[in-house]
Protein backbone atom coordinates (compact mmCIF):
# COMPACT_ATOMS: atom_id res chain seq x y z
CA UNK A 1 0.00 0.00 0.00
CA UNK A 2 1.11 3.48 -0.94
CA UNK A 3 0.40 6.82 0.55
CA UNK A 4 -1.82 8.82 -1.40
CA UNK A 5 -1.44 12.73 -2.70
CA UNK A 6 -4.90 13.21 -0.70
CA UNK A 7 -2.80 12.25 2.67
CA UNK A 8 0.59 13.62 1.40
CA UNK A 9 -1.02 16.66 1.26
CA UNK A 10 -3.03 16.45 4.81
CA UNK A 11 0.58 15.60 6.09
CA UNK A 12 1.89 19.06 4.70
CA UNK A 13 -1.21 20.66 6.20
CA UNK A 14 -0.61 19.53 9.77
CA UNK A 15 3.10 19.87 9.64
CA UNK A 16 2.47 23.31 8.61
CA UNK A 17 0.54 24.29 11.32
CA UNK A 18 2.62 23.09 13.53
CA UNK A 19 5.27 24.80 11.95
CA UNK A 20 2.87 28.06 12.27
CA UNK A 21 2.32 27.46 16.23
CA UNK A 22 6.26 27.08 16.92
CA UNK A 23 7.37 30.36 14.37
CA UNK A 24 9.36 28.32 11.86
CA UNK A 25 9.87 28.61 8.04
CA UNK A 26 9.78 24.84 6.76
CA UNK A 27 10.49 22.93 3.52
CA UNK A 28 8.44 20.03 4.13
CA UNK A 29 8.65 16.96 1.65
CA UNK A 30 6.24 13.39 1.38
CA UNK A 31 7.96 10.42 -0.40
CA UNK A 32 5.55 7.14 -0.90
CA UNK A 33 6.72 3.75 -0.51
CA UNK A 34 8.91 3.82 -3.52
CA UNK A 35 10.60 6.74 -1.94
CA UNK A 36 9.71 8.93 -4.48
CA UNK A 37 7.93 11.76 -3.76
CA UNK A 38 4.55 12.96 -3.32
CA UNK A 39 3.73 16.15 -2.60
CA UNK A 40 6.20 19.11 -1.17
CA UNK A 41 5.83 22.73 0.01
CA UNK A 42 8.13 25.20 1.05
CA UNK A 43 6.82 28.31 3.37
CA UNK A 44 7.30 31.68 2.28
CA UNK A 45 10.94 32.52 3.08
CA UNK A 46 12.12 29.33 4.47
CA UNK A 47 15.85 28.18 3.49
CA UNK A 48 16.32 27.66 -0.33
CA UNK A 49 19.11 24.97 0.84
CA UNK A 50 16.34 23.21 3.07
CA UNK A 51 14.21 21.91 0.57
CA UNK A 52 16.41 19.39 -1.34
CA UNK A 53 17.60 18.35 2.57
CA UNK A 54 13.80 17.91 3.61
CA UNK A 55 13.35 15.16 0.46
CA UNK A 56 16.67 13.75 1.63
CA UNK A 57 15.64 13.75 4.91
CA UNK A 58 12.23 11.83 4.00
CA UNK A 59 14.25 9.29 1.28
CA UNK A 60 16.40 8.67 4.17
CA UNK A 61 13.69 7.77 6.56
CA UNK A 62 11.95 5.41 3.96
CA UNK A 63 15.09 3.84 2.75
CA UNK A 64 15.95 2.81 6.17
CA UNK A 65 12.21 2.54 7.37
CA UNK A 66 13.35 4.59 10.50
CA UNK A 67 13.72 8.71 11.73
CA UNK A 68 16.83 9.86 9.89
CA UNK A 69 18.32 10.97 12.98
CA UNK A 70 18.54 6.97 13.88
CA UNK A 71 21.11 6.98 11.09
CA UNK A 72 22.99 9.97 12.10
CA UNK A 73 23.42 7.96 15.57
CA UNK A 74 25.22 5.31 13.38
CA UNK A 75 26.98 7.11 10.77
CA UNK A 76 29.05 8.76 13.07
CA UNK A 77 33.37 8.63 13.00
CA UNK A 78 34.16 5.22 14.79
CA UNK A 79 30.41 3.76 14.33
CA UNK A 80 29.49 1.01 11.92
CA UNK A 81 27.44 3.19 9.44
CA UNK A 82 30.47 5.85 9.10
CA UNK A 83 29.58 8.38 6.04
CA UNK A 84 26.71 6.45 4.74
CA UNK A 85 25.51 9.79 3.70
CA UNK A 86 27.83 9.11 0.59
CA UNK A 87 24.81 6.41 -0.67
CA UNK A 88 22.00 6.91 -2.70
CA UNK A 89 22.81 10.20 -3.96
CA UNK A 90 23.55 11.88 -0.79
CA UNK A 91 21.42 11.15 2.27
CA UNK A 92 20.76 13.71 5.41
CA UNK A 93 21.36 11.36 8.44
CA UNK A 94 20.14 13.88 11.33
CA UNK A 95 16.34 14.60 12.46
CA UNK A 96 13.38 15.70 10.50
CA UNK A 97 12.78 12.42 8.76
CA UNK A 98 10.13 9.99 9.51
CA UNK A 99 8.35 6.71 8.05
CA UNK A 100 4.63 7.34 7.64
CA UNK A 101 2.23 3.82 8.31
CA UNK A 102 -0.85 2.77 7.30
CA UNK A 103 -3.62 1.66 8.83
CA UNK A 104 -2.26 -1.93 8.63
CA UNK A 105 0.86 -0.98 10.24
CA UNK A 106 2.71 -1.34 7.06
CA UNK A 107 4.63 1.83 6.21
CA UNK A 108 3.15 3.75 3.51
CA UNK A 109 6.10 6.48 2.99
CA UNK A 110 7.88 9.27 4.94
CA UNK A 111 7.85 12.44 5.82
CA UNK A 112 10.87 15.12 5.77
CA UNK A 113 11.35 18.27 6.91
CA UNK A 114 14.01 21.31 7.14
CA UNK A 115 14.32 24.52 8.11
CA UNK A 116 15.01 25.25 11.87
CA UNK A 117 16.65 23.45 14.87
CA UNK A 118 16.81 19.56 14.29
CA UNK A 119 14.26 19.18 17.17
CA UNK A 120 11.64 21.62 15.48
CA UNK A 121 12.33 19.92 12.44
CA UNK A 122 11.51 16.69 13.79
CA UNK A 123 9.00 18.15 16.35
CA UNK A 124 6.90 19.44 12.84
CA UNK A 125 7.55 16.32 10.84
CA UNK A 126 6.29 14.01 13.88
CA UNK A 127 3.00 16.41 13.88
CA UNK A 128 2.88 15.61 9.73
CA UNK A 129 3.36 11.75 10.29
CA UNK A 130 0.99 11.87 13.11
CA UNK A 131 -1.96 12.54 10.21
CA UNK A 132 -2.82 9.42 9.08
CA UNK B 1 8.81 39.45 -6.76
CA UNK B 2 8.12 35.95 -6.46
CA UNK B 3 5.56 33.72 -6.42
CA UNK B 4 4.27 32.59 -2.81
CA UNK B 5 3.44 29.16 -1.63
CA UNK B 6 -0.39 29.98 -1.35
CA UNK B 7 -0.28 31.00 -4.87
CA UNK B 8 1.31 27.87 -6.07
CA UNK B 9 -0.95 25.41 -4.20
CA UNK B 10 -3.45 27.55 -6.04
CA UNK B 11 -1.61 26.50 -9.20
CA UNK B 12 -1.19 23.12 -8.84
CA UNK B 13 -5.01 22.96 -7.75
CA UNK B 14 -6.04 24.78 -11.15
CA UNK B 15 -3.73 22.31 -12.81
CA UNK B 16 -5.30 18.99 -11.23
CA UNK B 17 -8.72 20.37 -11.80
CA UNK B 18 -7.94 20.48 -15.33
CA UNK B 19 -6.34 17.11 -15.37
CA UNK B 20 -9.13 15.37 -13.67
CA UNK B 21 -11.66 16.91 -16.48
CA UNK B 22 -9.55 15.43 -19.35
CA UNK B 23 -8.68 12.73 -17.35
CA UNK B 24 -5.24 12.72 -17.21
CA UNK B 25 -2.58 11.69 -14.21
CA UNK B 26 0.40 14.11 -14.20
CA UNK B 27 2.88 15.42 -11.88
CA UNK B 28 3.02 18.87 -11.30
CA UNK B 29 5.86 21.22 -10.36
CA UNK B 30 6.06 24.99 -9.23
CA UNK B 31 9.14 27.18 -9.19
CA UNK B 32 10.19 30.64 -8.50
CA UNK B 33 11.72 33.31 -10.16
CA UNK B 34 15.13 31.90 -8.74
CA UNK B 35 13.96 28.55 -10.51
CA UNK B 36 13.91 26.93 -6.96
CA UNK B 37 11.34 24.64 -6.46
CA UNK B 38 7.84 26.26 -4.02
CA UNK B 39 5.20 23.33 -4.49
CA UNK B 40 5.21 19.73 -5.75
CA UNK B 41 2.31 17.29 -6.22
CA UNK B 42 2.03 13.91 -7.88
CA UNK B 43 -1.67 12.37 -8.85
CA UNK B 44 -2.73 8.91 -7.54
CA UNK B 45 -1.02 6.49 -10.16
CA UNK B 46 0.77 9.38 -11.86
CA UNK B 47 3.96 7.83 -13.63
CA UNK B 48 6.89 7.56 -11.38
CA UNK B 49 9.33 9.10 -13.90
CA UNK B 50 7.49 12.22 -14.62
CA UNK B 51 8.13 13.90 -11.22
CA UNK B 52 11.65 15.17 -12.43
CA UNK B 53 10.63 16.17 -16.11
CA UNK B 54 7.99 18.38 -14.42
CA UNK B 55 10.20 20.05 -12.38
CA UNK B 56 13.05 20.28 -15.42
CA UNK B 57 10.17 21.63 -17.21
CA UNK B 58 9.16 24.44 -14.96
CA UNK B 59 12.74 25.42 -14.39
CA UNK B 60 13.42 25.12 -18.42
CA UNK B 61 10.51 27.58 -18.65
CA UNK B 62 11.96 30.36 -16.14
CA UNK B 63 15.84 29.32 -17.62
CA UNK B 64 14.25 31.27 -20.75
CA UNK B 65 11.08 32.65 -19.86
CA UNK B 66 9.00 30.84 -22.46
CA UNK B 67 7.35 27.98 -23.04
CA UNK B 68 9.49 24.75 -22.50
CA UNK B 69 8.19 23.27 -26.05
CA UNK B 70 9.59 26.96 -27.82
CA UNK B 71 12.96 25.49 -26.90
CA UNK B 72 12.65 22.65 -27.74
CA UNK B 73 11.77 24.22 -31.38
CA UNK B 74 14.90 25.09 -31.44
CA UNK B 75 16.81 22.20 -30.30
CA UNK B 76 16.14 19.67 -32.76
CA UNK B 77 18.67 18.05 -35.45
CA UNK B 78 20.09 21.16 -37.79
CA UNK B 79 18.62 23.92 -35.53
CA UNK B 80 20.34 26.34 -33.47
CA UNK B 81 19.88 25.39 -29.94
CA UNK B 82 20.44 21.27 -30.76
CA UNK B 83 21.22 19.44 -27.83
CA UNK B 84 20.86 22.78 -25.67
CA UNK B 85 19.31 19.96 -23.16
CA UNK B 86 22.59 19.28 -21.84
CA UNK B 87 23.15 22.33 -19.77
CA UNK B 88 22.08 23.34 -16.64
CA UNK B 89 21.85 19.39 -15.21
CA UNK B 90 19.35 18.45 -18.11
CA UNK B 91 16.88 20.59 -19.83
CA UNK B 92 13.45 19.33 -20.96
CA UNK B 93 12.22 21.25 -24.13
CA UNK B 94 8.93 19.74 -25.34
CA UNK B 95 5.67 21.38 -23.90
CA UNK B 96 4.17 21.33 -20.21
CA UNK B 97 6.47 23.99 -18.55
CA UNK B 98 5.00 27.38 -18.70
CA UNK B 99 6.10 30.96 -17.07
CA UNK B 100 4.26 32.81 -14.58
CA UNK B 101 3.81 36.44 -14.78
CA UNK B 102 2.95 38.63 -11.41
CA UNK B 103 0.20 41.46 -11.28
CA UNK B 104 2.69 43.84 -12.97
CA UNK B 105 3.89 41.43 -16.18
CA UNK B 106 7.17 40.05 -14.00
CA UNK B 107 8.00 36.78 -13.96
CA UNK B 108 7.64 35.16 -10.86
CA UNK B 109 7.84 31.23 -11.11
CA UNK B 110 6.48 28.93 -13.18
CA UNK B 111 4.08 25.45 -13.26
CA UNK B 112 5.68 22.31 -15.32
CA UNK B 113 3.44 18.83 -15.89
CA UNK B 114 4.28 15.78 -17.01
CA UNK B 115 2.21 12.38 -17.17
CA UNK B 116 0.35 12.70 -20.59
CA UNK B 117 1.09 13.88 -23.86
CA UNK B 118 2.86 16.71 -24.69
CA UNK B 119 -0.66 18.57 -25.45
CA UNK B 120 -2.09 17.60 -22.00
CA UNK B 121 0.36 18.38 -20.23
CA UNK B 122 0.83 21.59 -21.53
CA UNK B 123 -3.34 22.19 -21.64
CA UNK B 124 -2.67 21.29 -17.63
CA UNK B 125 -0.19 23.81 -17.36
CA UNK B 126 -1.87 26.34 -18.94
CA UNK B 127 -5.04 26.18 -16.94
CA UNK B 128 -2.49 26.00 -13.53
CA UNK B 129 -0.38 29.26 -15.03
CA UNK B 130 -3.66 30.54 -15.86
CA UNK B 131 -4.63 30.84 -11.79
CA UNK B 132 -2.29 33.94 -10.79
CA UNK C 1 14.93 42.38 -4.44
CA UNK C 2 17.74 41.02 -6.14
CA UNK C 3 21.54 41.83 -6.12
CA UNK C 4 22.19 43.79 -9.77
CA UNK C 5 25.66 43.25 -11.98
CA UNK C 6 26.53 46.29 -11.02
CA UNK C 7 26.78 45.48 -7.37
CA UNK C 8 28.15 42.52 -7.64
CA UNK C 9 31.35 43.89 -9.67
CA UNK C 10 31.81 46.53 -6.94
CA UNK C 11 31.60 43.65 -4.09
CA UNK C 12 33.93 41.83 -6.00
CA UNK C 13 36.45 44.53 -6.73
CA UNK C 14 36.51 45.61 -3.24
CA UNK C 15 37.30 41.79 -2.44
CA UNK C 16 40.21 41.78 -4.60
CA UNK C 17 41.17 45.21 -3.14
CA UNK C 18 41.43 43.32 0.38
CA UNK C 19 42.93 40.05 -0.83
CA UNK C 20 46.07 42.31 -2.25
CA UNK C 21 46.29 44.17 1.11
CA UNK C 22 46.71 40.88 2.63
CA UNK C 23 48.78 39.10 -0.60
CA UNK C 24 46.56 36.65 -0.86
CA UNK C 25 45.33 35.07 -4.39
CA UNK C 26 41.49 34.92 -4.58
CA UNK C 27 38.68 32.65 -5.79
CA UNK C 28 35.73 35.49 -5.55
CA UNK C 29 31.95 33.99 -6.89
CA UNK C 30 28.89 36.68 -6.14
CA UNK C 31 25.02 35.07 -5.93
CA UNK C 32 22.05 36.47 -6.51
CA UNK C 33 19.24 35.72 -3.93
CA UNK C 34 18.47 32.78 -6.18
CA UNK C 35 21.53 31.45 -5.41
CA UNK C 36 22.24 31.81 -9.10
CA UNK C 37 26.04 33.03 -9.59
CA UNK C 38 26.26 36.64 -11.62
CA UNK C 39 29.66 37.53 -11.31
CA UNK C 40 33.12 35.52 -10.97
CA UNK C 41 36.99 36.25 -10.50
CA UNK C 42 39.95 33.96 -10.72
CA UNK C 43 42.79 36.21 -8.99
CA UNK C 44 45.95 35.66 -11.70
CA UNK C 45 47.43 32.23 -10.02
CA UNK C 46 44.73 31.72 -7.55
CA UNK C 47 44.22 27.70 -6.69
CA UNK C 48 42.06 26.37 -9.80
CA UNK C 49 40.30 23.75 -6.84
CA UNK C 50 39.29 27.14 -5.08
CA UNK C 51 36.68 28.26 -8.24
CA UNK C 52 33.94 25.42 -6.94
CA UNK C 53 34.32 26.41 -3.51
CA UNK C 54 34.45 30.17 -4.44
CA UNK C 55 30.81 29.11 -5.44
CA UNK C 56 30.03 26.53 -3.37
CA UNK C 57 30.68 28.90 -0.34
CA UNK C 58 28.26 31.81 -1.79
CA UNK C 59 25.65 29.62 -2.20
CA UNK C 60 25.98 27.91 1.12
CA UNK C 61 25.28 31.57 2.51
CA UNK C 62 22.38 31.98 0.65
CA UNK C 63 20.72 28.52 1.20
CA UNK C 64 21.05 29.13 4.82
CA UNK C 65 21.07 33.08 5.30
CA UNK C 66 24.16 32.37 7.26
CA UNK C 67 27.68 32.62 6.90
CA UNK C 68 29.04 29.36 5.67
CA UNK C 69 31.31 28.72 8.24
CA UNK C 70 28.20 29.35 10.78
CA UNK C 71 26.84 25.70 9.34
CA UNK C 72 30.53 24.18 9.55
CA UNK C 73 30.34 24.75 13.43
CA UNK C 74 27.18 22.59 13.24
CA UNK C 75 28.28 20.00 11.01
CA UNK C 76 30.93 18.38 12.98
CA UNK C 77 30.82 14.71 13.99
CA UNK C 78 28.25 14.33 16.94
CA UNK C 79 26.89 18.05 15.81
CA UNK C 80 23.31 18.54 15.27
CA UNK C 81 24.16 19.05 11.29
CA UNK C 82 26.49 16.10 10.33
CA UNK C 83 27.36 15.47 6.81
CA UNK C 84 24.99 18.41 5.25
CA UNK C 85 27.19 18.50 2.83
CA UNK C 86 26.06 15.71 1.19
CA UNK C 87 23.00 18.23 0.22
CA UNK C 88 22.47 20.52 -2.90
CA UNK C 89 24.88 19.30 -5.22
CA UNK C 90 27.45 19.73 -2.69
CA UNK C 91 27.94 22.35 0.26
CA UNK C 92 30.81 24.08 1.73
CA UNK C 93 30.59 24.86 5.35
CA UNK C 94 33.74 26.50 6.40
CA UNK C 95 34.47 29.84 6.65
CA UNK C 96 34.55 32.26 3.34
CA UNK C 97 30.64 32.61 2.44
CA UNK C 98 28.44 35.50 3.74
CA UNK C 99 24.85 36.63 2.96
CA UNK C 100 24.78 40.22 1.44
CA UNK C 101 21.78 42.34 2.24
CA UNK C 102 19.77 44.99 0.52
CA UNK C 103 19.35 48.64 1.73
CA UNK C 104 15.90 47.38 3.55
CA UNK C 105 17.93 44.45 5.16
CA UNK C 106 16.56 41.39 2.82
CA UNK C 107 19.19 39.32 1.62
CA UNK C 108 20.09 39.72 -2.04
CA UNK C 109 22.63 37.48 -2.52
CA UNK C 110 26.00 36.75 -0.93
CA UNK C 111 29.86 36.29 -1.66
CA UNK C 112 31.90 33.33 -1.73
CA UNK C 113 35.59 33.15 -1.39
CA UNK C 114 38.09 30.82 -1.22
CA UNK C 115 42.00 30.55 -1.68
CA UNK C 116 43.90 30.95 1.27
CA UNK C 117 43.58 30.13 5.12
CA UNK C 118 39.82 30.27 6.32
CA UNK C 119 40.29 33.14 8.18
CA UNK C 120 42.10 35.12 4.72
CA UNK C 121 38.75 33.76 3.26
CA UNK C 122 36.66 35.26 5.39
CA UNK C 123 37.93 38.29 5.94
CA UNK C 124 38.18 39.42 1.80
CA UNK C 125 34.31 38.04 2.04
CA UNK C 126 33.30 40.63 4.88
CA UNK C 127 35.11 43.09 2.77
CA UNK C 128 33.03 42.42 -0.08
CA UNK C 129 30.29 42.03 1.46
CA UNK C 130 30.56 45.69 3.25
CA UNK C 131 30.72 47.07 -0.48
CA UNK C 132 26.98 47.07 -0.51
CA UNK D 1 50.61 31.48 -21.57
CA UNK D 2 47.59 32.01 -20.00
CA UNK D 3 45.01 34.71 -20.26
CA UNK D 4 45.12 37.29 -17.22
CA UNK D 5 42.16 38.39 -14.97
CA UNK D 6 42.50 41.60 -16.27
CA UNK D 7 42.43 40.56 -19.76
CA UNK D 8 39.25 38.28 -19.14
CA UNK D 9 37.61 41.61 -17.18
CA UNK D 10 38.16 43.81 -20.35
CA UNK D 11 36.93 40.74 -22.47
CA UNK D 12 33.89 41.25 -20.77
CA UNK D 13 33.73 44.53 -20.76
CA UNK D 14 34.32 44.83 -24.46
CA UNK D 15 31.68 42.11 -24.73
CA UNK D 16 29.00 43.54 -22.95
CA UNK D 17 29.35 46.97 -24.51
CA UNK D 18 28.75 45.04 -27.53
CA UNK D 19 25.27 43.24 -26.54
CA UNK D 20 24.49 46.84 -24.92
CA UNK D 21 24.85 48.12 -28.35
CA UNK D 22 22.44 45.40 -30.02
CA UNK D 23 20.18 45.63 -26.79
CA UNK D 24 20.88 41.97 -25.98
CA UNK D 25 21.31 40.88 -21.97
CA UNK D 26 24.30 38.24 -21.78
CA UNK D 27 25.78 35.67 -19.41
CA UNK D 28 29.61 36.00 -20.61
CA UNK D 29 32.08 33.56 -19.32
CA UNK D 30 35.72 33.29 -20.05
CA UNK D 31 37.76 30.68 -19.18
CA UNK D 32 41.97 29.99 -19.40
CA UNK D 33 43.93 27.66 -21.23
CA UNK D 34 42.83 25.15 -18.73
CA UNK D 35 39.31 25.31 -19.33
CA UNK D 36 38.60 26.66 -15.92
CA UNK D 37 36.79 29.55 -15.71
CA UNK D 38 38.75 33.01 -15.05
CA UNK D 39 35.86 35.71 -15.34
CA UNK D 40 31.99 35.90 -15.43
CA UNK D 41 28.99 38.11 -15.72
CA UNK D 42 25.78 38.09 -16.02
CA UNK D 43 23.73 41.17 -17.18
CA UNK D 44 20.73 42.45 -15.49
CA UNK D 45 17.61 40.53 -16.73
CA UNK D 46 19.50 37.83 -18.33
CA UNK D 47 18.45 34.31 -18.45
CA UNK D 48 18.94 31.80 -15.58
CA UNK D 49 19.77 29.07 -17.82
CA UNK D 50 22.04 31.10 -19.71
CA UNK D 51 25.01 31.14 -17.16
CA UNK D 52 25.95 27.30 -17.55
CA UNK D 53 25.79 27.83 -21.50
CA UNK D 54 28.06 30.43 -21.29
CA UNK D 55 30.77 28.24 -19.66
CA UNK D 56 29.74 25.54 -21.67
CA UNK D 57 30.23 27.30 -25.06
CA UNK D 58 33.53 28.69 -23.26
CA UNK D 59 35.03 24.88 -22.20
CA UNK D 60 33.24 24.05 -25.39
CA UNK D 61 35.96 26.27 -28.12
CA UNK D 62 39.18 25.58 -25.85
CA UNK D 63 38.23 22.08 -25.40
CA UNK D 64 38.61 21.57 -29.32
CA UNK D 65 40.34 25.44 -29.58
CA UNK D 66 37.66 26.04 -32.37
CA UNK D 67 34.72 28.04 -32.20
CA UNK D 68 31.76 25.89 -30.35
CA UNK D 69 29.66 25.93 -33.52
CA UNK D 70 32.17 24.03 -35.35
CA UNK D 71 31.59 20.88 -33.38
CA UNK D 72 27.78 21.50 -33.96
CA UNK D 73 28.35 21.08 -37.22
CA UNK D 74 29.91 18.12 -36.76
CA UNK D 75 27.82 16.51 -34.44
CA UNK D 76 24.51 16.41 -36.29
CA UNK D 77 22.36 13.29 -36.52
CA UNK D 78 24.79 11.31 -39.21
CA UNK D 79 27.86 13.54 -38.88
CA UNK D 80 31.17 12.11 -37.36
CA UNK D 81 30.60 13.39 -33.69
CA UNK D 82 27.07 13.03 -33.17
CA UNK D 83 26.21 13.57 -29.60
CA UNK D 84 29.98 14.74 -28.79
CA UNK D 85 27.73 16.80 -25.98
CA UNK D 86 27.87 13.83 -23.55
CA UNK D 87 31.28 14.07 -22.90
CA UNK D 88 32.86 16.53 -20.59
CA UNK D 89 30.19 16.93 -18.08
CA UNK D 90 27.92 18.34 -21.12
CA UNK D 91 29.09 20.33 -24.09
CA UNK D 92 27.28 23.39 -26.01
CA UNK D 93 28.24 23.11 -29.55
CA UNK D 94 25.98 25.94 -30.96
CA UNK D 95 27.75 29.14 -31.58
CA UNK D 96 28.51 31.64 -28.95
CA UNK D 97 32.10 30.04 -27.86
CA UNK D 98 35.38 31.04 -29.21
CA UNK D 99 38.51 30.63 -28.89
CA UNK D 100 41.06 33.87 -27.57
CA UNK D 101 44.62 34.06 -28.75
CA UNK D 102 47.56 35.74 -27.08
CA UNK D 103 50.42 37.91 -28.52
CA UNK D 104 52.28 34.50 -30.35
CA UNK D 105 48.57 33.09 -31.69
CA UNK D 106 49.17 30.45 -29.24
CA UNK D 107 45.55 30.11 -27.62
CA UNK D 108 45.46 31.43 -24.04
CA UNK D 109 42.11 30.83 -23.25
CA UNK D 110 38.41 31.23 -24.92
CA UNK D 111 34.98 33.47 -24.28
CA UNK D 112 31.17 32.09 -24.59
CA UNK D 113 28.06 33.87 -24.96
CA UNK D 114 24.31 33.15 -24.47
CA UNK D 115 21.25 35.01 -23.80
CA UNK D 116 19.70 35.84 -27.17
CA UNK D 117 19.73 34.34 -30.58
CA UNK D 118 23.06 32.22 -31.45
CA UNK D 119 24.06 35.18 -34.13
CA UNK D 120 24.06 37.57 -31.35
CA UNK D 121 25.93 35.49 -29.37
CA UNK D 122 28.55 34.70 -31.76
CA UNK D 123 28.35 38.53 -32.29
CA UNK D 124 28.76 39.51 -28.74
CA UNK D 125 31.89 36.56 -28.07
CA UNK D 126 33.45 38.01 -31.31
CA UNK D 127 33.77 41.54 -29.71
CA UNK D 128 35.07 39.87 -26.76
CA UNK D 129 37.52 37.76 -28.41
CA UNK D 130 38.89 40.91 -29.93
CA UNK D 131 39.63 42.74 -27.05
CA UNK D 132 42.78 40.49 -27.29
Amino acid sequence: MNITLKQAQTVIEKAMAKALEIDAKMNISVVDAGANQVAFARMDGAWLGSADIALKKARTARFFDMPSGEIGKLSQPGEPLFNIEHSNGGLISFPGGIPISGANGAIIGAIGVSGSSVENDHTVAQAGMEAI
